[in-house]
């Protein structure tokens, strides 16, 4: 291997240069060995972060990222599929949306988050499920998926080991919001799972972390075309994350919603939503040429219970409690229900989901730490959106807790969180676009 | 103290806000007391980098670099000045201007360093006098200075540690280039020793770390302005930095040629310069209003013997042997003198004097990283200047190298660094500009 002198490399990126495969590999490989420290990695991330990433530095990150684990190999003639989500407040689609994908016969080698700050984590809403295991190396993973055509778990230690090191030094130096080392992130774990077809639901909003749609357009070229050139289909369907996403927000209560779902009691905005993003899983695979052929599919095998059953099966094969289908108290209580009244009286023009996310880790819904301990129980429902009238005074939505002082503070906080207009506010399109 | 987020201040910081004092503080503090990391550190340098310090935050750091440490106040009637140079080649002007400012009743307390890269040091020359001893504490350091008008030291571990702990980390994380970090590292040391006029030797040039004047006149603006929200009186000479200064570089010769100008053998270059920056401190200090009355007064402390009386007894003060003043050989010697050939006929058009420094840390006259040993002896008399007129082949310098076959490398790379010309080129001025 070529040999740089990392101080060099930093240089160079600093003044505007672009670092070639060979660099990349060079400072990534060090940085894991312990050759190249982790002060002169966060230098040259910050350095990334100014003069951004061109698309020969974004493939050698998510190459070098790739290069550092084990990657899956299905059969090429399977329609392995996956999704991707950007992160959002009550945000429980990808359990949903599995099932559903494998019921109509994707291959979807599922691999999720855990929350952190503001935003919830599938990892953490499936593990309220009693004994459901998300702990899987790579080849469980693939042994998972071949049978039951799809599996949901976390990411082993396996997968992408440079990604994990490198994220958790950039969420601790202020060099996330990247697009190219975004890219590198996403895309390096979606192409070492395996996937040949990419959904990529690209919040934008109040909850996300991008704020407008031009930036988020910016990153949505960098994912689709780092993935073409790793020979993986990526469509990026833009969502709106000025509300939380459906109406429970929190571990248990979200599983249980999206059970409510696989049992066809759909709320508007996770339907728009799932189905969109299946259908587009379909059509990239070619199992459907049209959108309305595979929404109807889509719809059918949640009308006739195959993808609730096959959320069954997974439970059962992931060692978890299926009772929970039929018991949601088996999830998680809240000893406490604490109403949230609406501040004033008008119409809904603006909820701060990003201020609810962090309400709600007052009362361990969510968390700031990674070592931070969650209470499966605790969320809140929240039943109103954006266009919608309300009263000064009137409930608008319950907090969830096991503490009962935390919970009245949460339901403060949340309440703050709702701009009431003394004008009619419209209501917000839920899918706001796609690319390409 | 208030408390803050390390990862958001950087992110302040990173999106172009100003940090305060008390932000800088904190964080500076942290990292010196281990609550910040110094990838966090060198995350936050690098965004100084890119978003620049304004006169606000260059104090901030100065001051939180002089409050890490000790300081020294000396009576404030004392005359007490400085010099500071930006580091050259061939540069031992430090040696001929401390005991010539001493000899006219200035008191200087220089602190000096080590060489390193393209780089020589002038406590690596001092140390060629057997027995020179140059560690200090600061008591020390005042005590000597109240005796003897100066002391030739080096930095204690008390002045400024938060300066020595981030300016470690810039060199290997490529923060150094930065006008505000740079006013601070200089600036804080230059106050904590307690001195009322500063005058700073900032080098232009190939040799120097400021290619052109507009950069060095940007830094000499926050310098002079940093040290008068300090009670500091500050003057800048630009000086060229083009050709080495005088005839020897290297650590034995340099200190030989030092004692040869306080003997009265001058050479043009190492005159000017000195008799620059002293008369400036006289002028500053209030010690003369007239230049040319100051420069008469310096060439008589010279003529008189009184500046080599004062170098002769800060040498026995720091416990060094005296004999070296008549026997340079003490300084240390080289087994092989190799000559320097001038590689065409024409004009010295230009001369590249880092590649001359880097070509001298072959034979151990310079160092790549500061636990490289040196060899005292080694260096390089070099007897021609730009606008000088060659004939190839024609002994234009001499290598001195107790190792012939690096020796011979060293006098190779020497003969590329001069640029012959087929035209005449003119000689280039010594003393370029002051500020203000």
């Amino acid at each position: 291997m070529a040999r740089y002198n990392p101080v060099e490399l930093i240089l160079k990126k600093r003044d505007g240069y672009c670092l070639d495969e060979s660099e990349v590999s060079f400072f990534i490989k060090g940085f894991l060995d312990g050759t190249i420290a982790d002060y002169q990695m966060s230098a040259l991330l910050m350095s990334c972060f100014f003069q951004g990433l061109n698309l020969t530095e974004t493939k050698a990150f998510t190459k070098s990222y790739i290069e550092s684990g084990e990657s899956l190999q299905f059969d090429p003639s399977l329609p392995v599929a996956d999704k991707h989500s950007t992160g959002g407040v009550g945000d429980k689609i990808s359990i949903m949306l599995a099932p559903i994908a494998a019921a109509l016969g994707l291959y979807v080698p599922m691999i999720s988050g855990r929350g952190l700050g503001h935003t919830g984590g599938t990892l953490d809403k499936l593990e309220t499920i009693p004994g459901f295991q998300t702990a899987y190396e790579m080849q469980e993973l693939y042994d998972l998926v071949m049978k039951h055509g799809y599996a949901l778990v976390g990411q082993s230690d396996a997968l992408v080991p440079a990604d994990k090191r490198i994220y958790a030094l950039r969420d601790v130096t202020a060099t996330v919001e990247n697009p190219g080392l975004i890219t590198a992130s996403i895309m390096s774990k979606k192409i070492a799972e395996g996937a040949k077809y990419l959904v990529i639901d690209l919040k934008v909003g109040s909850g996300a972390f991008m704020p407008n749609l031009t930036r988020a357009q910016e990153l949505a070229q960098s994912l689709v075309e780092t993935g073409r050139s790793f020979g993986q289909k990526v469509r990026v369907i833009f969502t709106n994350m000025n509300s939380p996403l459906g109406r429970a927000v929190g571990n248990a209560i979200e599983t249980a919603e999206a059970i409510e779902y696989l049992k066809g009691n759909y709320l508007p905005d996770t339907y728009a939503i799932t189905t969109k993003l299946v259908s587009q899983m379909l059509l990239m695979a070619g199992m459907y040429s049209d959108e309305s052929q595979a929404v109807t599919a889509i719809d059918e095998v949640v009308a006739n219970g195959k993808a609730l059953a096959k959320f069954e099966e997974i439970i059962i094969a992931q060692n978890g409690d299926p009772r929970v289908l039929d018991d949601y108290s088996l999830l998680g209580t809240a000893k406490y229900e604490i109403p949230v009244k609406a501040p004033a009286s008008g119409w809904i023009a603006q909820i701060d989901s990003r201020a609810i996310g962090y309400a709600l880790v007052r009362i361990k819904a969510g968390r700031m730490k990674v070592t931070d301990s969650l209470d499966a129980g605790a969320g809140a429902y929240l039943e109103r959106k954006i266009g919608d009238e309300v009263r000064e005074g009137e409930v608008i939505g319950t907090i969830l807790s096991n503490d009962e002082r935390a919970g009245q503070a949460a339901a403060s906080a949340v309440a703050d969180a709702y701009k009431i207009s003394p004008e009619p506010a419209p209501a917000q399109e839920i899918i706001l676009g796609m690319y390409p």
